[in-house]
């Protein structure tokens, strides 16, 4: 059973019923477009395709209700579908929530879950367009994206990275793994008051709107997400795109606040660095500079895997769901 | 615990593990545009709009695993998701499958829910385009459906019957209540074998793909999908445009297959008429003839609610979540 904190108190599910509980989600995220059958967008824009994607949140597995607040599990099923869409280089447009939840759930907890989605999907000027909602054993939350891909070059797929192009990334490097180590360790209302970007890394993510499209515009060849761990997904588009990708650990070193953590917990930053995923960076290759708002963090080179400095990596595993 | 069928037997999810598990779901529903960070769709004709909506189902509350086979599981949650897009006068085109599942289930069981989607999807010349996979406690499906609504006649929305239309059906109304019922009463192997259409009319569920479109194609003015109740979602119409719904007896009357169930069972066929929600048949409005493919049932009306030759119906009530 899960426990909701205290102060999100009120009337349940159960006594608010199916549609109440819709009126308080749509409250809080609120869309023209929500209410019929299906949710109808706006015309896109000429040439241009939909992209769409989809990630499953359970309470106890993905996220927990005594570490992260309603407001910032909606914020991170946001952020981690609309990291898929801007690693193929496309805009966020929409989103879609199916929630299912517990009758004991208190109606406040939903808003707040509700409210965080809002918030995030505003910062991409998009919208939560519709949704489904049902009683359920778990809190399990399903999330889907759509995006809009303009103009005439092609997606960012896995399969492009070619040897001598640069891998460069936008965003934080296992932030997200060390908070969820100082979680671990402490609990939310524990965690040494320095650390809070690290926690807010794992708990509320975020990502700068549009850095997929500034990749895809400026010539970036293959993209991908920060979700299972560096090495893995790195992994994932040397494999695809038949080649090497080396890492330069003087671009990837730990930060000093990953190291002053990992200090107190006992812990290597590089571990969190390498396998830690949950971060939705994006990392692209491209044959010229980095994009703006990227930076270099290694090259792709002939032959296969991912190595650091040419050296097999420290830690090569990474987040699996089962 | 849910308990799989015998036959469903070989490796479990947590022998296979995820990537293993995923690659049977591609194998029984392949599609190229899957495996990367989000799907890419096709350039959507001049002019067109997409169209999302999304539906959660989760074993012992929306099918069970005793009643159902994986296939028809699969084929279910295809249904009710493109009715809803069909419910707007569009196209399907795309959906996406996000599954969490006990690691005790086995992979031959997935690979049924993915075949089963596949049939289904095929029929309407879509593809499983993307998904997630994820353990979790009890067997949760989440389908998203995307559409393309083309031209520029406006969306079919529940807003825009008027008093004097037709109301016209496509599909059967009442057969998935009393499939259900069946069910109930005596089982899946138990339900007398001429009884089979009610049954699968529960379980497995067949809309004529494309018929939305011809209604929007056609003039229907309104439109939504027999998901909830055939009152309750006609109400829904008839309050969202301002209207009364009067329904024809002599064209929703039940069939003689309905009548021999509910005789079987001492129950009343005008309650599954009435009430059944989960036939997804097309409920429209419009000013000229009925669109090919569908019938004539009633009127639109001044006033409002929904009534049967003039007087209250007697049953009003429908499925809620909760």
């Amino acid at each position: 059973m899960t426990i909701f904190p205290a102060h999100y108190s009120g009337p349940t599910l159960g006594e608010v019923g199916e549609h109440g509980t819709i009126e308080a989600i749509v409250a809080a995220a609120p869309s023209s477009r929500n209410g019929d059958d299906a949710a109808v967008l706006n015309h896109a824009s000429p040439n241009s395709r939909a992209v769409a994607t989809t990630d499953m949140l359970i309470e106890g597995r993905h996220f927990r209700a005594d570490w992260s607040t309603p407001e910032e599990i909606g914020q991170k099923s946001i952020v981690q579908n609309f990291a898929d869409v801007e690693a193929m280089g496309a805009r966020p447009v929409a989103a879609l929530l199916a929630v299912s939840a517990p009758l004991y759930t208190p109606v406040s907890y939903i808003r707040g879950i509700a409210a965080g989605i809002a918030e995030r999907v505003g910062e991409y000027s998009a919208e939560l367009v519709g949704g489904d909602l049902t009683a359920g054993d778990q809190l399990v939350l399903s999330v889907t994206a759509i995006g809009s891909l303009g103009g005439s070059r092609p997606e960012l797929t896995l399969n492009r990275a070619r040897p001598g192009q640069r891998v460069v990334a936008h965003g934080r490097i296992g932030w997200s793994a060390a908070g969820l180590a100082l979680l671990r360790h402490f609990g939310r209302e524990g965690v040494p008051g320095q650390f809070a970007p690290l926690v807010d890394a794992h708990c509320a993510p975020r990502l700068n709107p549009g850095r997929g499209v500034i990749a895809r515009a400026t010539g970036a060849t293959a993209m991908t997400d920060n979700s299972d761990g560096l090495v893995v997904d790195l992994n994932t588009i040397a494999r695809r795109s038949g080649v090497g990708i080396d890492l330069h650990s003087a671009d990837i070193a730990p930060e000093p606040l990953l190291v002053e953590a990992a200090e107190l917990l006992g812990a290597d930053p590089w571990e969190w660095v390498l396998s830690g995923g949950e971060d939705h960076t994006l990392l692209a290759t491209t044959a010229g500079d980095p994009p703006s708002g990227f930076r270099a963090i290694g090259r792709v080179v002939r032959g296969d895997g991912v190595s650091v400095d040419g050296a097999a990596p420290k830690y090569d595993y990474g987040w699996v769901s089962f």
